[in-house]
């Protein structure tokens, strides 16, 4: 049962997202029952972690460097400017290849609930981007859930007011959808987002 | 992206059972934007985990104490042990609350493949607890698999040497089980452990 040590473990475990107590349990006895190095291992991945990793200082994307491998790659198209809320977000539109110009993370979303406020999250940096690097459009990736929605009306505020192209990306029915499965708010926006099919 | 200290943890966590290279992905961030003072104590956990918790001295049951809180416990049936595969296997049996003797944790099964012999679990040592503790009864409690069985076989060559009681939990079907659902396996070995309807 060993008491201390393993619950403390198994209670830091079992905060993390998807993970509940059984799980927790579980991975803990694994490390316990594994060769010291692993847990060494991990000890050191977690220690240096946050000291290693930081927002680059222009977009606020995850590296180790202070301006993060797209902001420094001087390929990408600095005339577009993607909005995205996290991290993983920006590496999904990645991973699609499609997309070469430059992001902006916001690391959150507007939520009165929460008490994040436009302001917090820091959307003046998207301006003063915009001015900067002569972004000649800012498409909006925030999730289409109602904060994400909320998210995209203030970024829209903020470049608007600067007379710059702001655009959201589609939503509608997913590729290989089945339309008799589609909830109505997805069929009703893939109608209202229509395009001539010229 | 940031390849090095991320993708590292990533890879540290990608081994833990059950977790794929998603899950490590999306628990990695989730450290990684949680606040810093969650992932020192994560590293503080992983880096004490081996230091704090060893084996019992006695039944190899895991404790931060040399002799665990079972093997120290005066009100425990010394007579009666109980042989499990591992520690999770202990602690659910502790959970039936109906068993009162002392345990022998093996941390593992006899298994020619994986070039885990008798000898290597330490079989010894339950004929040295028979003998010094004065033992009526052990119990094998190994799982009902193929290498549980025949580390059960092992077992009770060692401790029918001694001229002891050697019984094996039984196999059947489960609580609420539907004979219906019930594989040959199981339903045949349920008619041959059948008991007497008194």
């Amino acid at each position: 049962m060993a008491k201390d040590a393993l619950s403390e473990l198994v209670t830091l475990l079992a905060r993390w997202p998807g993970i509940g107590e059984r799980t927790a349990t579980r991975l803990a006895y694994h490390v316990l029952t594994s060769e010291p190095g692993e847990a060494h291992a991990l000890a050191q991945a977690f220690a240096t972690l946050h000291a290693r990793i930081r927002r680059c200082e222009r977009c606020a994307n995850f590296d180790e460097a202070p301006l993060c491998r797209i902001c420094s790659d001087t390929r990408r198209e600095g005339a577009l400017l993607c909005v995205v809320a996290r991290v993983q977000e920006l590496n999904a539109i990645e991973k699609t290849g499609g997309y070469r110009g430059r992001y902006h993370v916001l690391h959150g979303l507007v939520s009165p609930l929460d008490g994040t406020s436009a302001e917090s999250l820091g959307l003046d940096a998207i301006a003063d981007r915009v001015t900067r690097e002569g972004v000649t459009e800012v498409i909006v990736a925030t999730p289409l859930s109602v904060e994400g929605e909320a998210t995209a009306l203030y970024v829209r505020e903020v470049v608007k007011a600067l007379g710059v192209k702001v655009t959201r990306i589609a939503s509608g029915v997913p590729h290989g959808g089945e339309l008799e499965y589609t909830d109505r708010v997805t069929l009703g926006r893939a109608f209202d987002g229509r395009t001539p099919l010229d």
